[in-house]
């Protein structure tokens, strides 16, 4: 038996540690375990394709990063090519891929990796190869699984970065506005916002306005509390618009990391007179150590993909469902991606708590 | 509505964001709330009683310890009294803490504490005090929750403190046994041992013969691996014997914190020649800031538990059933209390990927 | 005897173990101890200064921030009032202040700051105050210290987000060019670039030249290196130019923070086609929980300060000058701020370690 | 040129930071660079000498351990020999050990020690090999140093423990005693005690006497502080007795660690009658990541030590005599151990604070 893994996508704490378990269990089986460089591509004729051994893997599980890279080229079926011209056509590579699969005598491959690798992954797997998954999503936005691993990282991270801010937001009767990940789901904000004791929060689920998130600090000011923190997801835009903000359009620019935060700084700093300043936690998120939860969810996906494979569950995806992890269809996971329910406990003990989601 | 809060037991790190919490929220639902010192005893005539404003909570939830105190004082049911000629019995005093608390005007308890708190929380329940449970333990060892506050925080305390051993260990191929709580319930030993990448890891729910851990840092030796780290649960006595290992008896000494790792690891050195060295985490493991999930997690607690106060839940305690918070009844959770299942794939994973549990 | 201890300017982990040392020891001596709020403009009738007792200050050394606020007011021999026209003048308002902290009774201020603080600080001693210094700047730029409190912290800081932004550099080929504090003076760049294992380092003492960098980054690259990370102090401008970088006018925009890796960023983009991105740490690096080493100076800063009260040693600072606490003039430590000295063995050390500083 | 680097003796967070700093900057240099493993004894014929090339220290500047191990097999001057009736005699293989390092065509050697590999080094200079020393000490006790790297590491580990058992012992209103290394040098006990607010620091430079630390902790009991934190340095015995402490012999179980503060707690808790308990940190204290301060000192001893290999500096170690790093001669060093000066401000600061010696 001889198994591949690979991880594509972006870096998430906790990726060393499932390729470490999956690799030792594999090998404690008696297979053979290769690991495929810089996500599928790596099985396009570009000898990116490394033995992956005992030692390959020891010590690693506390490492942030990935020892397999997670630069994608591109998507195997819509692979881009470089014409003469200058010009980028895309081609459907997948046979090749699967060729070369088949030539380095793969039987199974294990795909980590968020909601884009895995579509691809079953697509793989509907053309006939093996391929089990494990889902990694910082942002905490796949289905069937209660969390991923690199999640809990994020949110320790955010939650460091705002008890620093606090200190000195309080200290200078400031307004800080601090943007984290979550593009279109704002469990980074939502969790790090509430253990943080942040004073607003902004996420993607809950559309909001401006002038409450104003009035709300304002109101604080009153009260004595002439210190506020703002924690507003990547993806949150104001009510109504994806269109203005402030006088200025947005759209364009705010797409791009640490666009939002900014504006929304100036804003609170314009109708409240409180001197107010912004900060991009960005990749601050993604990498580093993973905190204890990370590398056991981690440890657990590694062992159970290979379990998975063991048991033939192609187009399958490790989950957690606590306290178990189980196996699903990748597609029943891709169907419909998560996001924060506004009515869910949290928000509701965030709002009995005073924090304004400025709607 | 006038409610009061008390914490009972051992320190667990998030005990100050429950308080926080439980506090804010209820405030802001326009009730008034007070703080019982010491656990139930506080209210039995000894000026334990102090009002909570949202000024007394401001700026704790990232603190250990709790702003209560909690050393107990003593059962009300079985509450020690000295006598003249200096022996000491026990009486009842339930009748005299729900007078005293009747007078101080509270309608209900938020009562936070483990196993034992809360079953003096279910009796007075069943004297008419409408009391909620908030259950608070760091083994993990409450049914009906998936987990509690404090127990994330000490396991990452024991996973640092691993990989603080760990280069110790292998720069001087050495054999480190660390003994962490866990006296009836081997979660902590598991959950850091595996994240921490541990070689052998001993819990009470698995016995184990030393021998055999002795043969599993042996084999390590012979195949290069010079150094091994050992992870004991407090309460892991080795099989057959609470009463003898390595030819002493145990059971007296050995039920203090930090007895069973010293004659572990003499014995290893002993029978495998290997310099080996032991440590006991105690305290450190229920100390300092909390994690961002057990801030989370207390904050939900506290929120939910105030929740279940305004729907009279009397004798029923909040728990964690991902991803909700739900209110189940207190006897329900007492009733068993929890072990690992040494079939849960935690322990699956563990053994798969080499890890020994000396059985 | 009755002394009052005042903070000035920006925040700094370590200012609260000062304030406790500061006033533990000088009332274990006896004395009473005053806090001013919000810098010297406390003592100017505006109602902001409390009693220090022992139990204000209990509890605090290691929390950030400081209980006294640091919000200046303003410079009290340049004191701003608002005009009925709405325009502001500048008045002399210092004898009002003398005249206020006679009529307070205090006998001497211990006045924590940086340049700006205790300039203020020199000129009232001159006026007949009784002021003793303590250094506070977390660039470290003030002369006649090895080091002050919180710069540690800060270069702690720094290197963790080193670390984290590294694994995702190295897993996905990219440059990241991360902006620390240090407007004049390039310590936590070189400190917190050199520790973290940066690849170019570029601070104010040291002029460079854009295209060098990009150079570096294209070598590390071709040989095989396909990440670097830079680190840049907020006030290293490239040579020629506080003009132009990049084509575009910088001076005006650069002098807030973050503006000067953002352009950075793209000019290397463009240079080396490399996937580059950039990161602010901004006001993290001000806040949270001090070091040990800067608990430690803090708290010898606090105790070292009431002797040389007790020593009248007026118009003086305490400094530390290893492995002594000292204290030396005032006018002495500011007549020329501290900066890297570009022959130190640290730029040395870094270079023969293949660090590039652009030059 | 060809240079090789051997550490002896214990594990200090730092040590691969200086290895990769001499390595990078050796190689930068066109010199060649070898590793010596397990002290001087890699170079008498047991084949534990590798290359080290970049490739082989790149990232290990922030992980503790050191890739060349550290167990000394012995002293070459008095090297253990098994004789066949199982007796052990020692002999002088330090000429084998000269040839060894000849053959392999070592030009000089970079020897990172405490005391004894020093003192070694030192003997093989004097026999004609061209040494070069960096000091390794966690407590702190080369002369000629500020301080070495792993010290503040140690130092931090140590307060972040004081940290976490301050918050039990509030709530508990319990005495918690602490033993930190230093068998000899009480620094890390007077650091970590002063800097994380211990009530008593007993050290081996102060003789003390147990029952004024019962009366400390007693008073401190009486004035409404029901908590105390003890941190004792492993070395730090009561006055008058190596000999008998609270009715025990000690010295020989006291002389392994841990062997002191559980004696003191139950003193403590027979005389005081308050709840004590005691922790011993161990090996925590030499595990782990360097903090920032300890991996930027060890990166300039690394660039600093292949300096003076350039400049012949034979028989010198690196120091820091802040702000710079100097060479010194290592007898120099040796000629005296340093030790905490009872006199010394950060002592003096202590005890204004109120912290008791015991004396």
């Amino acid at each position: 038996m001889r198994i591949a893994i690979s991880t594509g996508g972006g870096d998430a704490p906790g990726l060393n540690a499932v390729i470490r378990a999956a690799v030792l269990t594999a090998i404690n089986r008696g297979w053979d375990v290769l690991g495929i460089k810089r996500g599928f591509a790596g099985l396009m004729g570009e000898d990116e394709v490394i033995p992956l051994t005992k030692d390959a893997v020891r010590g690693i599980a506390h490492l942030g990063g990935t020892i397999l890279r997670t630069t994608n080229r591109g998507n195997p079926f819509h692979y881009p090519r470089l014409q003469p011209d200058g010009s980028i056509v895309e081609e459907d590579r997948s046979d090749e891929l699967l060729a070369n699969a088949r030539q380095l005598g793969i039987d199974a491959v294990i795909s980590i990796g968020g909601d884009g690798s895995l579509t691809i992954a079953k697509l793989l797997c509907d053309k006939g190869m093996n391929v089990v998954g494990v889902p990694k999503t910082i942002d905490n936005d796949v289905s069937g699984t209660i969390t991923s691993f690199g999640f809990d990282t994020a949110v320790n991270t955010a939650i460091e970065a705002i008890d620093k801010l606090h200190t000195t937001a309080e200290s200078h009767d400031r307004v800080i506005v601090m943007e984290v990940m979550g593009r279109d789901a704002g469990f980074i904000a939502l969790y790090s916002g509430l253990a943080g004791t942040a004073d607003v929060i902004l996420i993607p689920e809950i559309p909001y306005d401006i002038a409450k998130v104003c009035e709300k600090i304002a109101a604080r000011d009153r009260a004595g509390r002439h210190f506020s923190i703002v924690v507003v997801a990547e993806g949150a835009f104001p009510k109504g618009g994806t269109v203005t903000l402030i006088g200025e359009s947005l759209p364009g620019q705010a797409r791009r990391v640490g666009g939002l935060c900014e504006p929304i700084a100036r804003e609170i700093q314009r109708v409240t007179g409180k001197e107010t300043r912004s900060l991009v936690l960005g990749h601050l998120q993604r990498g580093g150590m993973p905190t204890g939860y990370d590398r056991l969810l981690a440890t657990r996906f590694g062992g159970a993909a290979v379990r998975a494979v063991a048991e033939q569950k192609w187009g399958h995806m490790v989950a957690l469902q606590s306290p178990h992890i189980v196996t699903i269809p990748i597609e029943e996971a891709l169907k419909q991606p998560k996001r924060v329910d506004p009515n869910h406990d949290i928000v509701r003990t965030a709002r009995e708590l005073g924090v304004s989601f400025g709607d």
